[in-house]
């Protein structure tokens, strides 16, 4: 194996408003407590085993790089609402991968989180895969200038 | 270095429709053999040395983080014909790298299969590079309600 | 940690034409000294006392997986004029981490090497982490028929 393969994990979410569309996405970075570390996005396995870290850390070392799965949305229309979800199947089988989704929106937060669990059933279903439960974080946000959010499912060792 | 580099390689591609866009990406990496790994994806260079594992492995440990160079399109126009290509042009010298090109288009596979491999045969010769030869793979899809391609080089070790 | 965290970075930019908008990526990675190379994207911090590599390595061993924050644009617009740029908020304090920033425009450099400083500005601000400094690079580009410009900051070990 090239990379170690995560072990545990924990779900973050937040929103900020900012001086540009990425000084927003910090700003959620910030607000969700993973602001000072380096997000390497990637697609989007809970490996086997992997256990939540409860309750979620402060913040992680500063500059690591971090994999991540997240949903994230940003928007410049003054009032606008966007809205940011992840979701994880997790399998009754703790030998399987458990499955996350990511979705975003320029909807409300009820709309986006009910969504991407179901997205997240969908893809279970797919895999024959039985659902011991569905965990998942969401954030909205109603734009004052330059407005972003951001969910994510954090993996970690 | 951070990241051990890869030493073997293998071409893997698919499609799927799905009850979203994400859930047709994720059914297209489970047609595929590797939709249960967090891709991490790269730019797109075939480590010197690298080499094939042949037959491609049936499937890769659960959730484990792959790099990967890969071509994807989704739509959710039933019957619009999506296609995504890659190629590796693989150098005559062992000792220099290979370069992976990434192609996708709303087009029949023949047409994104032939512009992937010219990519791949111009970005050699930009290099001064003599080609030993471009391989490649590639997936076409006609999208029923909401659909994804997939075709990817995933680096391994 | 599941990556091992970075102690070095160092700036590069470049521009090209090429055959296609990924020909002209990857032209604008070989002009930048990193175009034999396996970017993997991140977001965007500089740990705490990482340092500079100085003169820049000319280059990297080839196929090395390499964690690199950066813009990046292209255009098949003859005649358009794009600039990419990145900067970097190095902290007073050598044991918190800086912020690095990333913008790109269908604009001179001059406007976006201005702008991605005041992101970089903002965002320190946001932390209320005192600036030593701000580095930065940047490059711009007349496209020809198909052209990308790239600037970025490389992290190493």
């Amino acid at each position: 194996m090239i990379i170690k393969t995560p072990t545990k994990f924990f779900l973050v979410s937040g929103s900020s408003d900012g001086f540009s569309l990425l000084n927003a996405f910090d700003g959620a970075l910030l607000a969700s407590g993973v602001g000072d570390t380096n997000l390497v996005r990637m697609s989007s396995i809970l490996p086997p085993g992997c256990k939540e870290i409860k309750p979620r850390p402060a913040s992680l070392p500063q500059g690591a790089l971090v994999p991540t799965a997240y949903a994230s949305i940003h928007s410049d229309v003054p009032g606008e609402v966007i809205s940011s979800a992840v979701a994880i199947g997790i399998p009754k089988d703790p030998n399987l991968a458990g499955l996350i989704m990511e979705y975003s929106a320029r909807a409300e937060e009820k709309v986006v989180a009910e969504q991407v669990k179901k997205m997240a059933e969908k893809g279970m279903e797919l895999r024959n895969r039985p659902i011991k439960e569905i965990m998942s974080i969401s954030a909205t946000y109603r734009v004052v200038t330059i407005g972003a959010v951001f969910a994510g499912v954090v993996l970690w060792d």
